[in-house]
């Protein structure tokens, strides 16, 4: 009887998690979940026959290598930097790993020893990292082995709020994954190329230097860069494109607004500020701005970054509680920290919210010198709090990973991201019946 | 017979060292001069009686402790980072040493052990660290000392261009010290309490939150502020001060230009760009633009930052060479490190250029409720592009601190900064009577 192990049973396991127990009811496989939170993992594992919940601690060493070493496949929905040590003893027992997260340095120095035990480490086989590969890489073999000539490739994601959650929402956005790497998203150099240029935005710009995109039957998006497109050059096999640009979705206006946090410095995650037990919303604001009695908040920081007293981004902060003299209710923070609990109190779902995740890629291409276009779009919307969008597009390709690993059905040995045709192919059909599929249309 | 010890005879040693070959000469003392470059030690010293140059590689362990162990005293005009592999050796072998560098942490824990051993480790004792410490404390010392309230502290230095050098030069601004710190400078948040507000400013906001100084006879200059000023809370003992900044000068509209390059995110020094060797100047500022093949890169970066196309700030710009189809001339490098590169072509010293430091401090107390200020000034102009007044601002305090070690005249013993009374008092009537005098004036 093949064993599953699922380390983690937070927000992005939700869905995975019920997916597994459906497969372990058809295929009598038997499935442990742990978590530091033993009552987490027993939610999420209900009742259900052939499903264990127990409480697992990460750093206890004896228990993760007795629990590891009884599985068949490890899946880990831990904390990123926890993935290596898992990983390690997975190698050293012949067990197979899934994760959602990016491949480390420590994760791809085991793929000599992971082929030479007949271990498969399968990472980025989530959403974005996940679908966003697994959908690309299916139209850019097609384009490939059609023998046509590819010259830019375009792939945003975004993780929002559906429509009709928005609600008087001026971002139209809360948070539905990890508000902390919201906050500080962006920090580094962007690069990416265009026309052949290779270009930079530095964090100070960056929110500055979206780009505009329209979704027929959703609206219109704007997209920000993601750090560094070029290392999907080699990746994905896109030696001498034109274009390479990766990017996240947010709802128009967003970015703008976003902006001042970033012009501000209010989300530097460097230093501790100082006095923030006695501190509001609207002292944190006014720490980063310059010193004048007689002008209030509002116009000091209007003035400072040249803002419309009555423009929509005031109005964004406005409803965030920014202004407000309300206590921000921390003992200590950075700026980043301090912002995250602030926007915390406004951006939480409410639990009948529903979120919406949007994936693009736009593919140019030359047919016989002829300029070809084609555009693969992906919407999901949420059932409600629990059962997010995000929540299913992170786990279910975990889960079907997983299935595939323990029927037999990918052979892969060593440290892989779901880039070929074997595993792809397979997952993204499975994707589709569960109702996630990629609109792929020519549109020139 | 008394051994001095330099090591490292760059520009900023010039003037430290002809002051001690003076110094040697009255007392009879001895003094070797260390460089890496034995050439360089050998122009510094002539053909002095008493004083010997010699090839010296800190790296060299041996060399090191053998040069160090013959000296009563050693004074380090190395990089900063060598400063406490420096200092260790003194301390073991009862020896005491000077440099004109920020007190590192290696460097502070060497305290007791300097202590026991009777050695004394002086540094900051320079400029900038240096005569600001000595010049500041001098009158915070005398408002203290009368029962006066202070009530705010600012202090500025800079580094700059004597008047009549400034020539066509837009910037009146050329490299007068390590042009790699100048390029860098600010990155980092800036603290500093204003008020009675703490206040932070992000590095992409610095240049752009100045404060406008005239100092009668001299004109106008703008100020920066530097890193932390909160910490100068405990060194100079003045907690519960309300205003408390310090800063960098610059001459008005340099901040505003240096801007661009930070919007641009060309100061950013960590990752290699592409295709260096191949890049002209103006390439070099198009990377940080968006790609538009009908628009010209002065266009582009006028509409991106909100420029004039015919204001001060592309005329700066334009005079460095940065539109230029010059080629950089490097193979490889960071945006930090080729901008520099282009910057040093217009922005070094030529034979006959004069420099020129400002140092400002002003201080507010109350004298019996009254609101009183003092401004402290100190302009030195130098005699050409070797003999600066940055080195001689630098090198004296230095030098003269060792005289006074080696005469017997400070007693202290520990790693200190030139803060007490009989430290800085004795350093700063001999500073005096060498042409450098703070000018200190009550303004109200």
């Amino acid at each position: 009887m093949k064993k599953i192990l699922v380390l983690g049973a937070g927000r992005s396991a939700t869905s995975l998690i019920d997916y597994l127990i459906n497969e372990c009811n058809e295929h009598h496989w038997q499935m442990r979940v742990g978590d530091y939170s033993l009552e987490l993992a027993q939610e999420k594992c209900a009742n259900h026959q052939h499903v264990e919940a127990f409480q697992f601690d990460v750093l206890n060493e004896s228990q993760r290598v007795e629990e590891i070493k009884k599985a068949d496949i490890v899946i880990s929905m831990l904390p990123a930097n926890f993935h290596p040590i898992v990983a390690e003893i997975c190698v050293d027992h012949g067990v197979h790993m899934i994760s959602a997260s990016y491949v480390s340095n420590e994760m791809k120095a085991l793929d000599a020893k992971a082929k030479e035990k007949g271990v498969f480490l399968l990472n980025e086989c989530g959403l974005d990292p996940g679908i966003d590969h697994m959908s690309a890489m299916k139209v850019l073999d097609h384009i490939r082995e059609s023998g046509h000539k590819l010259t830019s490739f375009e792939s945003f994601t975004g993780g929002l709020l559906a429509p009709a959650t928005e609600d008087d929402n001026p971002w139209e956005y809360k948070f539905t994954w990890n508000p902390r790497n919201v906050v500080l998203a962006g920090h580094g150099i962007v690069k990416f190329i265009q026309e052949g240029r290779y270009k930079y935005i530095p964090y100070q710009k960056l929110f500055r230097r979206t780009e505009q995109v329209h979704i027929p039957g959703y609206g219109y998006f704007e997209g920000y860069a993601n750090r560094d497109s070029l290392k999907y050059l080699e990746v994905y096999g896109l030696e001498g494109i034109s274009t390479l640009y990766r990017g996240t979705f947010r709802r128009p206006g967003f970015c703008r607004t976003w902006d001042i946090f970033v012009q501000l410095g209010a989300t530097d995650d460097t230093y501790q500020m100082e006095g923030v037990k006695q501190m509001t919303h609207r002292e944190f604001l006014n720490s980063f701005l310059s010193y004048n009695p007689h002008d209030s908040v509002e116009l000091k920081l209007a003035h400072y970054l040249g803002l419309e007293l009555d423009g929509s981004e005031m109005h964004r902060l406005r409803w965030s509680g920014l202004f407000d003299h309300e206590m921000v209710g921390l003992d200590k923070g950075t700026p980043a920290q301090i912002l995250e609990h602030i926007l915390k109190k406004k951006w939480t779902l409410k639990p009948e919210d529903k979120d919406m995740i949007v994936m693009w890629h736009k593919f140019e291409y030359l047919e016989n010198d002829i300029k070809k276009e084609i555009h693969s779009t992906l919407v999901a919307i949420g059932d409600d709090s629990v059962h997010t969008a995000m929540s299913k597009t992170v786990g279910l390709p975990v889960g079907i990973a997983a299935k595939m690993v323990l029927k037999g059905e990918i052979k892969e040995t060593g440290v892989h991201i779901p880039i070929k045709k074997g595993i792809y192919t397979p997952i993204l059909n499975e994707l589709e019946k569960l109702g996630f599929e990629m609109n792929e249309k020519q549109v020139c």
